[in-house]
């Protein structure tokens, strides 16, 4: 396969290659786009240098798969271009993800839906294909009929410069210097900020907002009611979220534990006493999602709650989108 | 008035001690009791040094008033002596809280069944306080039915231990020295734990289970449902509280927005645009609880959302004790 990705010296772009490599995908070449400020920088792929290079005319021409993960706006400029080029472009911006002929995928649970696209497929929100591989087990013992979800989401959701934007304030604090937030709209070290995206819809932000409207869309729920809280936390990497959730039929814990262990790529860490539940740090860099604290809700009808936890940059974007490849 | 604090040189103990000074009590006396570790040290109050004392037979005969900042064992221990002695206990610990003689008391809720007290009076649990101060408005208009509530919860929870712990592992982390957990289960920081308290009923935790048990008690809504999940977070100081609740009646934010600025000790901080919103680094050292992020829950009937803080060491603790004295 003749495989581009935008993006490429990003967080999400190098998590990208690293997996196309892990998952062993025949990558006969691979074509890396960037931004001029990385003109001349080179990055690793299977031993060889690969040169960073800009989006010109013609540069998506044989290529086979177009991965993106780059801004929703970039995403918007190109994609008419790759699309004509011939390659299908899997695009981890939210550009295209509600579009009717565009499918919104995770390979575990909708994976057949890929095989309706007509050039672009789209890669699902971070916090979204977490939680949906968390209750996807669930949702095949009955239909989900409403969630109500808290996220504790890592500064790596906002990219590199996240990361680094943490490390500075902590190292700042340490020196006793002021503290100048410019990635997050106010200090993140030892905060939580109860504020992602833009405000979108009475009172949701566009972060919480995707939860319902992308998760109806990967779900086959499209009746799915969403309550969604999105909070900033100072952890690296890695989303954990709390999720209440009603289901149309009464299931037992027993049936869903059994559910959950037969689901790929999930993993089950639920003995308390033991002290195994999920945790951001033990999900980090990791494939899987992670599973735990998993008892009745004592709210809603037929109420289950759980945590879980998942490395936001591998499962939450770049393993989904190579995934998306072998779903193809 | 003649006044012990019993853990006076714990994080919630000096806390009293400062907040004594602040609300203007007329202290005539003030005994500050802690372990042997603390003999010969002394804490200042209005300027005086006041040595440290361990407690032994008959050290609180005379005092009217003794703040319990100390385990629920040893509260357990003194509380007997404390009332022979003739004082009223105003216990911070879990020992009493849900004795049906024992009023469990935040004073802007329920401070009149203070009065009915036969010695013991009990300070309820920091999350539970917090949340229970952001609620009160609603719960004036309409009985509240239901509460789904997800917490993020500040190292300070556990004590000044818990702090030196977080500031240890970061410094442990820049130098790449090896962490090892002590006051919390794993690492804290750049992480969540989704565990606090011990396992106690069905999968929730004795922590969570505080949130239905003692808001039943502290709001007068004895059929009130919680689901509640407990996160440590790596945040020195303040709990913040992701809260969906059902109310009887269907209300409007507009009036609930009313309702709240008519509220004393909580502030309605809550336009998204402008970056308003509570966060635990602002509720920090203040003694209001901060309530935003309202909006209608999408699931819940006359469901209601929203996000709050408060500084779990003063009105969490120290400050609420402080105000209990008032209500006598």
């Amino acid at each position: 396969m003749r495989i581009g990705i935008i993006g490429a010296s990003g967080a999400v772009g190098r998590e990208m290659i690293q997996v196309l490599e892990e998952e062993n995908i025949p990558v006969e070449e691979l074509r890396l786009f960037a931004s001029e400020r990385s003109l001349g920088k080179c990055l690793p792929f299977h031993g060889f240098k690969i040169p960073l290079q800009v989006v010109k005319e013609g540069c998506f021409d044989g290529l086979d798969v177009v991965l993106g993960a780059c801004s929703a706006s970039l995403s918007k400029q190109y994609a008419k271009d790759i699309v004509n080029a011939g390659a299908v472009f899997i695009d981890n911006s939210s550009a295209f993800r509600l579009d009717r002929d565009v499918p919104l995928i995770v390979p575990e649970i909708n994976g057949e839906d890929a095989k309706g696209h007509h050039g672009i497929i789209s890669n699902p929100n971070c916090s979204t294909i977490i939680t949906c591989m968390a209750v996807n087990a669930i949702k095949k013992l009955s239909p989900i009929t409403g969630m109500i979800v808290s996220t504790y989401q890592a500064v790596s959701g906002a990219g590199a410069k996240g990361i680094d934007e943490l490390k500075e304030e902590i190292s700042a604090l340490e020196k006793g210097e002021a503290i100048q937030p410019d990635v997050f709209p106010y200090q993140i070290a030892y905060n939580c900020i109860p504020a992602i995206g833009n405000e979108e819809c009475e009172g949701y932000t566009s972060e919480e907002m995707k939860m319902e409207n992308e998760g109806r869309k990967i779900l086959h729920l499209p009746e799915l009611n969403v309550s969604c809280t999105c909070v900033r936390v100072p952890v690296m990497r890695s989303h954990s979220i709390s999720v209440s959730l009603a289901t149309q039929n009464p299931l037992t814990l027993e049936e869903i534990r059994e559910a959950i262990l037969r689901e790929p790529h999930v993993q089950l860490l639920d003995d308390y006493d033991a002290k195994v539940y999920p945790m951001p740090l033990t999900s980090s860099n990791q494939n899987d999602v992670l599973i735990g604290r998993l008892r009745y809700d004592r709210v809603l009808p037929n109420g289950i709650a759980l945590f879980c936890c998942g490395d936001q940059i591998r499962k939450g974007a770049a393993l989904n989108a190579v995934q998306i490849i072998k779903c193809l």
